[in-house]
């Protein structure tokens, strides 16, 4: 496919911009460019789409179940007994619905940890999005369990072949409470042999670190240090209750934080230290956690939440700004998986987005990343590219019927 | 004007619903009735609008204009001097942009306080809202300053009149650092005398209670207190430094407060405790502020970050649950202005929204209420109805394209 889009808005001026195959090809004068689909770009700009760093897509299907209930209730009473009725079909169907309100607030990759991993890899497949998806790896110190789950990943990472490059396998070790030190082992030595990145929840709740401590008398970072897991392909979530000295470990061996302020403060779980993990040299990225607690997948509204919780939090107007929230939001992700988009550049992924410049939240239009972060929503997203290919144009996106459909069945399957 | 609207959710049943004038005329089966409008309501919900408690809706025009500065380089640098530059068509054309985000966002209602009263009322008046408009009153201690402003109010007081009364006209002393004492006494007699609501700053910032303190030997509400200023005519926007004996004292007096939580962490002001003012007895209710410092006015989102930052403040994860963020961004206000508005009732003013259960954010639908707060956005909103006549349909407001233009030139005035 081929794509011409003509007169918008980049970067403070206005550009054509031809694409074709996966990638931009061109940006600026393209007069005498042909291409097989021409967007006007009027009144419209080009931007880099959102890359949601953290997730579990598929718990779409969860949304408002369950809210504003102690973590025990919430979890024991609702989230678990749920998630033991579902299969396969389930996972799908709420992956579609949660990859079409991605695409609807203008995110074209996510990274995501989830049961069933078939079941999201053919949501993503179908409905044309990017990402980085992982088998959830408990096994609760139990030999047979680790036996199973190590095998399992062993399988999916063969089946991986199955789909398209735009679905990247990684491994998912829960956390350090769920998954035994043997299979935090040999989820590195696996990562390391097939050069897969791993996604890891760290430091959520001040429970994990009291028992690691109690158990290994190091904190959760050392403690992954000490058994070598750590490295650049590790991308570990949430980081609440990190010290200073391990957000300087963490940084030293490379590994990414994935920010979720809105589920951490749903879940008062506690807050991720942005500014001083960026001091301490950390990379972070920002993430919507799944719909279960948050309850939606809006990047645009994450990184607003982001700016204005870092402000909050330590009394500086000026930190975690718009240009450093959008950055965490776009492309900071990418780059943790070695993907060429989260920018618009010649030679970069096509997976960008048009916004509507007429959008009354997008103007008078004196700060177009400003706008972006603190002002816009969804509602400001015209069209939707991702990998070369058009995924939603005038918000619609093709298809949506059927999975909405099939996403408000779940009301029923799981009534109360 | 008469709507019909014809099998519509609403409180968990199907109905339809007849609207006639300016009220819900009534609530069932309307099988006989005609009307001039009839809308199907087929997969849609009614739902009261929200009602905007604290906002300078004119400083649409300054959305994005600065951000991420300190709080006096951002007053001082930026937002002063180009509010020095402003002409009352300025006011009008940033209103009616702050009125068009407003109806697309499902918010019919707001508070407001700001320069040029007549600029705001006449977008008010146009596009079909409801507000309760102040003239921001700053005297500076200054006698003459403090005459000019009694008489701008006396004059406004009675112009009120060239208006519907879809238009609140109500006293605006800005806070109590900028209104001298007599001032401020002046307000609570003249309002006392005409039945009016008085719509101040209380509390902002650290620094205005250090120099109560300093200056009168009290703290703020104590202050106001002690000049017979504080009565259930009064809305105080933020509240955050108040202690637990203030608390009590503007309960006892019936004095309302306005909880901005995106201004408040943007502004890094601190934080309003919504859980201790409610247990105090105070009544809140939820605003977004001016653009300037938001920059949206969007309540949907207002009301979820109040959720979600009363869970992370208070580390309660049961706290500010869905329902009472949603009664503070609907109900409340509407009743601190004796509007029977925000609510649907038989009787009550025609002041609606039919929200699309199809949009993916309100898929499954386990729970309306919590997706409203945590998980919808603009894009939910289909129709806005205020005062019995259609604002918006299919998310179309008659005359945006026009008020677009206008606020879109408001960059090219203001360029740096």
């Amino acid at each position: 496919m081929s794509i011409l889009i003509k007169q918008v808005a980049w970067n403070g001026t206005t550009v054509d911009v031809h694409i074709s195959g996966s990638q931009i090809k061109k940006i600026g004068d393209c007069s005498g460019q042909t291409a097989e689909v021409v967007l006007d770009g009027r009144n419209k700009a080009l931007l880099p789409t959102f890359h949601n760093a953290h997730t579990h897509a598929a718990m779409a299907y969860m949304r408002s179940y369950a809210d504003d209930l102690e973590l025990f209730t919430w979890l024991n009473d609702h989230v678990w007994p749920l998630e033991s009725k579902i299969i396969e079909e389930d996972v799908y169907n709420g992956a579609r619905l949660a990859c079409l309100e991605m695409i609807k607030s203008g995110t074209t990759f996510f990274n995501d940890m989830y049961w069933f991993w078939h079941g999201t890899a053919r949501a993503v497949e179908e409905t044309g999005l990017r990402a980085a998806l992982s088998a959830v790896f408990i096994d609760f110190d139990d030999h047979a369990k680790a036996k199973e789950q190590v095998e399992q990943n062993k399988r999916l990472f063969e089946e991986r072949t199955h789909y398209s490059n735009r679905i990247i396998f990684q491994l998912g070790p829960h956390a350090i409470y769920t998954v035994s030190e043997k299979s935090l082992r040999w989820c590195t030595e696996f990562a390391a042999e097939h050069g897969l990145m791993i996604h890891i929840h760290l430091s959520e709740t001040g429970k994990e670190v009291t028992d690691c401590i109690a158990k290994h008398g190091l904190r959760p970072a050392e403690y992954l240090d000490s058994i070598g897991f750590l490295g650049p392909n590790v991308a570990a979530a949430h980081c609440i209750w990190l010290e200073k000295s391990e957000m300087e470990l963490l940084a030293k061996r490379g590994a990414k934080a994935l920010h979720c302020p809105s589920s951490n403060m749903k879940l008062a779980s506690g807050k991720f230290r942005f500014t001083d993990a960026v001091s301490a040299g950390m990379q972070v990225a920002i993430g919507t956690d799944g719909s279960a607690s948050n309850n939606c997948l809006d990047m645009g509204s994450e990184i607003k939440m982001a700016a204005l919780l870092e402000k909050h939090f330590t009394g500086n107007t000026t930190a975690l700004n718009a240009q450093t929230a959008w950055h965490a939001g776009t492309r900071a992700c990418a780059e943790f998986y070695s993907l060429d988009s989260g920018r618009i550049a010649e030679g970069a992924l096509a997976d960008c987005m048009l916004v509507d410049l007429n959008n009354e939240r997008l103007v008078p239009g004196h700060n177009l990343v400003a706008d972006m972060v603190y002002s816009a929503d969804s509602s400001c997203i015209d069209t939707v590219i991702c990998d070369g290919k058009i995924l939603m144009q005038n918000r619609h996106v093709p298809g949506e019927e059927e999975i909405i459909a099939k996403g408000r069945a779940f009301k029923e399957k799981f009534r109360r």
